[in-house]
């Protein structure tokens, strides 16, 4: 059995591998997770990842869970193009700190802003209390603030002039609910470009390889 | 101007680096950054690191934040034994698992439980509610378990034969509150023989780069 990779397309860590597999045309069988069933939670799943999460990688009799690690195997294993995930020392560095940082910054703040804003009034049947709601927003606008001043700059993309791994797992974050990407988009004029440019691009995976977002600013 | 570290020691991620590059004989710098004394939050300070975190790391004209990617970012400049970060394919992947892992699980829940437990009685002058601390603790005992079956399993480490750089971040994480080592140590023989490993292989820091942890049970 070749390579199977275990995702929700719900998920924006599954989209992340998703759209990076396929996009450098690596074959894998795709074995849908389907969260909202509860197919995470099942034994069947559990021999693949303990940790009942998806992304899930099974290659063989190798399992690998956490959607940066198997990003990383991926790029290595199928040798993909360097600007994914540069072996230059420092450039590796770059995507390296931007993929630490995000888990508990523009992850978290990410997460939370969907759950307040469109889960939990599902869930509970009132919108949470606004001044919650108010605060989990201004801590979302302070991170993409630091994402634009630490690691965007005056760059095309987040970690260099290339696009990298970093790139997508912020745009699958980002646009995977079009509020946050209006928040975003209120930031400067660099920040606009990025996010315009990364939208553009998302929308031609697949139709050329090389292709770098438009800088529409 | 050489590699120079820019740590507070209270620190556990700020740890894990100075253990690393001491334990390498990486030569470097030391600059100290009293967190108590907010020196992070210095424009000076800001210009090494935006996020006004530590660790950082400067090197000449590059600076870097994020414990885990100046690990790796020392492991490889310095070409540390391959045990630290392997070179395998999966092997490497097995420790950027655990260092993907640990920023939304080990981590959060020690923060959390040092946080609840220590610093807000001192700050606020009474206990947290006994609720709030068992919903930690519990929460942490969970993940204490997933650190034992999902990553240490029947090894003598968590990500392997050898110590790698996923052990060093985890038993600076588990050393830092007495408690939650006690707490830890709760868990099965298996994590005793790792944690109790752990403790006294980092008492015996400097006095042999191959040394291992002892097996006591």
């Amino acid at each position: 059995m070749g390579l199977e990779l275990y995702l929700d397309l719900l998920s924006q860590p599954c989209r992340a591998v998703y759209i990076f597999a396929k996009k450098n045309s690596i074959p894998f069988q795709l074995r849908t997770v389907e969260l909202l069933k509860g197919q995470h939670y099942t034994d069947s799943f559990a021999e693949v990842n303990p940790l009942r999460k998806v992304p899930a990688l099974k290659d063989g009799d190798f399992t690998l869970a956490e959607s940066v690690a198997i990003l990383l195997y991926l790029s290595r294993k199928y040798k993909t193009p360097d600007h994914w995930y540069p072996q230059d020392l420092q450039a590796q560095a770059r995507v390296d700190e931007y993929l630490s940082w995000q888990h508990t910054a523009l992850r978290s703040c990410c997460t939370r802003a969907m759950w307040q804003k469109m889960m939990f009034p599902v869930f509970l049947g009132q919108p949470v209390p606004p001044e919650t709601l108010a605060n989990t927003l201004a801590e979302l606008d302070r991170c993409l603030q630091l994402l634009e001043d630490k690691f965007l700059r005056d760059q095309a993309f987040l970690t260099g002039p290339q696009i990298s791994v970093a790139d997508l797992v912020a745009i699958t974050e980002l646009m995977h609910d079009p509020g946050l990407l209006v928040l975003a988009a209120k930031s400067s004029k660099a920040d606009q470009s990025w996010l315009r440019g990364a939208s553009v691009w998302r929308l031609q995976l697949g139709r050329s390889s090389s292709r770098r977002p438009m800088q529409l600013s």
